[in-house]
């Protein structure tokens, strides 16, 4: 990897669990250039504008959390037991990044406002769901799942719970909200179980 | 009702859907001001400052969807048949005020900084988890619910699932996740049947 591409991760990085903290209004370049020790110039050789660097580090911080949460999947054999492990993960641990899952904090972040984060979140919301849908879309096929099954709803209902929940968990300062929602979804995938 | 009270709550309905849509940042106290035709000075002797005068329009506003969800429920024979009612009402209109569920805008809004707000819409949350444990629990006692269901993770589980699809829906532009959300819901309400 050369110097310069090097430097900018390091940034991107840097930034990541800052703006996943404190939102695209609450963190600085000037908190950025603290973070990583560089100058304004430094900063701004890689990253043409806030926004930039904002959408980077969203990126960064969802592909870890990504990772976080699937990177054992293709070691665990069905449908089934793959969608029950991915829902333990997010309960266990919702983001790999401190401030919680990227997506939530983002899309609440974005909601009025800034458009290039608000795109991203939908991409993130989309891939996730799509994901999902095509593990169930899987079981279905390979007789595991019932045939009647609505992969996208299932998928939507996945996505709505844990996120819904997390949010409640967040208010609340309190996991139970998370917990139960855990709970509740191991019911729902052991009931799409075909026989 | 006396004439300072009627100014009063005229303020407050006037304000209710400009902090709900806009947010506490985002609704100025001349917002408030365009919107009821009062001077400043008028404004103001009914209410010291901004955060009075926002918890007052959240208290109106989650009062009123509440209101809007509920104001029938007493005509509805059965505890599944009123869980049923009010997951349709939220999914058909989630909110009585323009800007959607006061509840989570007010939620996202609060998230980091109003703590006055902040505990405001955590009541709000406990109360409408309450309000849906006790159906769960009068179904229970009827006979009408299986005994070994957990009445707070349901309450627990249609909250995080409505307010979770709905921040959803919002994000990408679309009902079809708050949609498939009432449908998920329909079935675990009907689930909770005995016998």
């Amino acid at each position: 990897m050369k110097k310069g591409q090097a430097t900018r991760q390091r940034i991107v990085a840097a930034a990541a669990p800052l703006f996943n903290q404190h939102g695209f209004e609450g963190c600085s370049m000037q908190d950025v250039m603290q973070a990583t020790g560089l100058e304004k110039g430094g900063l701004y050789r890689h990253f043409a504008n806030k926004e930039e660097l904002a959408a980077e580090a969203f990126r960064y911080s969802l592909a870890q959390s990504v990772k976080l949460r699937t990177d054992d999947l293709d070691e665990i054999e069905g449908a089934v037991a793959k969608l029950r492990h991915l829902v333990d993960r997010f309960v266990a641990a919702p983001s790999a990044i401190p401030g919680g899952c990227p997506l939530l904090n983002t899309a609440i972040d974005a909601d009025d406002g800034n458009k290039k984060l608000r795109r991203l979140v939908r991409g993130g919301i989309r891939s996730w769901k799509n994901r999902l849908a095509l593990l169930v879309e899987e079981g279905r096929q390979s007789g595991e799942i019932r045939a009647d099954v609505d992969a996208k709803r299932v998928a939507n209902t996945l996505v709505a719970m844990l996120e819904g929940s997390l949010m409640i968990s967040r208010i609340e300062a309190s996991r139970d909200a998370l917990e139960d929602a855990g709970v509740t979804l191991q019911v729902l995938i052991d009931g799409l179980r075909s026989g």
